[in-house]
């Protein structure tokens, strides 16, 4: 992103380790562009939701999207309990 | 996965053209605690919803899902009106 000019640094003056990364204008538009098109890719995908729907969709999946760390702990103690042997492709 | 001796390959008796793919023992044993790992990664995954809520998110989730070719082709409609530079990062 530095590269392409979308971002510059600067050095915060009261902690000389601190480094911020801002965007630039140019930086900022191409945020924008994306952006507009997650919503309307997020719209389409929506569509064939009613309104009520989609809120209760959104709701679920931000709760299950918190869950995911919990997933984690889940698989890493199953292979504990059943062996690596249990998910390795060997 | 038939370098791992998981499947092996024959061909059809009536069509020399056509190969058939068979999960061997191994395969199958293998495709049995992969898929065990994937059951007790769902059920923890949804261990946050009831099940009435698990349901719900489970029907909207494939409704959404079988909506993805309508994402896609809203995206190229989306590249065609604004201009490749909408979501290509020059």
């Amino acid at each position: 992103m530095y590269e392409k000019g979308f971002i510059t640094f600067s050095v915060d003056p009261d902690d000389g380790r601190v480094r911020y990364a801002t965007l630039t204008p140019a930086g900022r538009a191409k945020h924008d562009e994306i952006k507009a098109v997650a919503l309307e890719r997020q719209r389409v995908l929506l569509s064939c939701l009613s309104d009520a729907e989609a809120q209760t969709f959104m709701g679920l999946l931000l709760r299950v999207h918190g869950n995911l760390p919990n997933v984690e702990k889940a698989t890493q103690a199953y292979i504990k309990e059943k062996g690596p042997k249990a998910i390795t492709s060997t």
